[in-house]
């Protein structure tokens, strides 16, 4: 690459400053630290480990503040992830997707290179397959059995025959480390009362599975439960030794409608320019669409319909009381109106004029960027972070 | 990186080896080089030169096939794709975003690099700034002006005075070198006499507006149009240089859906793995959730609901009469379903099961991958093609 091809470099800029390209991923520092403060709090009371789930921001350095250690725990998406942090230093993880056979040399290659990495499965075809691959090579891989403790996707039932029959036919090599279950249908209610019940009902589920494994005769020595919204509105996770959960990092509009996050703490933006209007319909066009912003349009079917992201000054505050939102979006068009005040006019938000969008959510919308900036409460760029992306 | 972490080269291997990880973006070599030529015959036929819109795959290896010589041109949709395809030896490109002020120093920089990259704007306020910018520089940037023919999005409209006065306001180095147009609204309707209407209605607008600014003295050379719905059912083009289109190389169930790209023409797939089942509901999970096809949902709105994609054998073909599809995704499991027929048992798919599934489109769901594998007829990696991602 020639130099005078390479962008300029956002370190030490304002988020005003041409050097900062827009669109760019903006994670505000502070409100970041209060939230990876606030989930340790909340684990160390539970009295449970943190294993998070790093699929959010796929940074290193945002895991590293984190995580409890520098070497773990935490969890991935991707065997993708897996190798990034394994190379960056992380010693103990659970590929939070249930195994393909496949996958089985890339996962004993991570092992070998001295990362503790564990897998999860819900079936009995997938624990044969595990068992053959350890024998064939004398490798071991540590075993999580999916439990599914609300029929949100995948899993086997707690009080099911087929928990016992897959932890028989783990053989060899593949070695019971434990239970795992995510309360996926805790984003489906934004009711504190039902997300608390949903906490009770997950840890419900894998209590049961673990027990029923311990009578069968197994040890079961990871009972691992997580998902934003049961970690922070759980109450006692009596019987779990380790809790995952990932969005709390950055937050989004999802979660706030949830009541899961305040909007306060949504640390993740996506940085913009306006590049032109139309004055008649009162929109205002900006350089951030659906790959900026994501095609997630979650709180469509929550109470409030953010449509693709809340619209806020360059310093992250929402524009006339959350009036302003990304209504429609184009592969690098936003289109942002006033969703029930007077119609935006040109002058408002002239050319130029640098705005920062709240997201539907945030996994999604951080994926695609090369970088992860990082900014302070001046509004500077203290880091432009590396992350993983793709599989 | 340590070599162990690296994963298998897939170039070589049949979709169904282990070393080809899921998920994967997969292209069928044939079925992209008949969508290639298709366009080159109809843009030859209506005597217009073609600037594919390289915004869908990003590669350079495609757009040398796409391309009408090495050189271009071509249009892209962000400064990141203007630098990768300058860097690899494209030298007339139109950045097809209005210009935001704060870009113009990398535009300058990508045409001293050698390319000629020309820029769209709609409004004075952008005109008056790429003027102080070429003057202040001494440096020459060529603007197309960006008419809107259809209400979809940006553009000032043919007929409007505003026209005329941005025109005016390109001075020193800002060099007024034509008009640009996208028939978006041509995505709206699944009618081919409509989209051959939104052809003419796109070519009148385009027309009008070009003659309108050469008779108040303006000289006009490029005369822009596009998009894959009006380039493919076009009849005329009289008057118009020029057309762009992009999602047409690869295809997809939208494209589909609105009767542009035949479905045996749909090139571009995501390769994944089964990894388990939910035989109660009749669901089979795979390892592509909305991380590997996208959070698109266009088919949503269409008389043919997809779901996040239609479910074919590791040949392309579809399964059981297009009746199964992916009716459900998180970020890395996708829930596959029949649609209508008989409940999918675990038989049907078993575990290690390799599937390809069709977006609803394909710019979204390819962006994310590191590489995107051509497969010729055999079902073997013949590459893995380089792209450009992020901004």
């Amino acid at each position: 690459m020639t130099n005078c091809l390479r962008p300029a470099d956002p370190v030490g800029r304002l988020l005003t400053d041409p050097e900062v390209a827009t669109p760019a991923f903006v994670i505000d520092d502070a409100k970041l630290q209060v939230n990876l403060d606030c989930a340790k709090e909340k684990a160390a009371r539970l009295g449970v480990t943190l294993r998070p789930h790093l699929k959010t921001h796929k940074s290193i350095e945002i895991a590293r503040r984190q995580m409890l250690s520098p070497e773990g725990p935490a969890t991935v998406s991707t065997l993708a992830e897996a190798r990034y942090f394994a190379e960056n230093g992380v010693k103990d993880l659970i590929y939070a997707v249930g195994i393909a056979p496949q996958k089985l040399a890339d996962v004993a290659a991570i092992r070998e290179a001295g990362c503790d990495l564990k897998i999860i499965l819900d079936n009995v075809a997938a624990a044969k397959a595990v068992s053959a691959f350890c024998a064939g090579r004398d490798v071991t891989i540590p075993v999580l059995i999916e439990v599914d403790c609300d029929g949100h996707r995948s899993g086997v039932r707690p009080e099911s025959e087929l928990l016992i029959e897959i932890a028989r036919a783990l053989t060899d090599g593949a070695e019971l480390a434990g239970v795992f279950t995510h309360a996926g249908a805790s984003y489906d209610v934004e009711n504190l009362a039902v997300i608390r019940r949903a906490a009770a009902n997950e840890r419900d589920g894998i209590v049961t599975a673990a027990n029923r494994l311990r009578e069968a005769g197994f040890e079961v020595r990871i009972v691992s439960i997580g998902s934003t919204p049961t970690m922070t509105h759980a109450e006692d996770e009596t019987g779990v030794t380790e809790i995952r959960a990932g969005v709390y990092a950055l937050g989004d509009l999802f979660m706030m409608n949830l009541g899961v996050v305040p909007m306060d703490r949504i640390a993740g933006t996506v940085l913009c320019t306006v590049i032109g209007h139309q004055p008649e319909k009162g929109q205002v066009i900006v350089d951030a669409g659906w790959m900026a912003m994501s095609r997630d349009r979650g709180t469509a079917r929550q109470h409030c319909d953010f449509g693709y992201g809340l619209v806020c000054d360059v310093d992250g505050r929402p524009l006339r009381g959350c009036d302003i939102r990304m209504t429609g979006a184009n592969q690098e068009h936003g289109i942002i109106e006033a969703a029930a005040g007077d119609r935006l006019k040109p002058e408002d938000l002239p050319v130029g004029t640098r705005l920062r969008i709240m997201p539907n959510h945030a996994c999604p919308t951080a994926a695609p960027y090369e970088k992860l900036l990082l900014v302070n409460e001046e509004g500077r760029v203290t880091a432009a972070l590396d992350h993983v992306r793709g599989w």
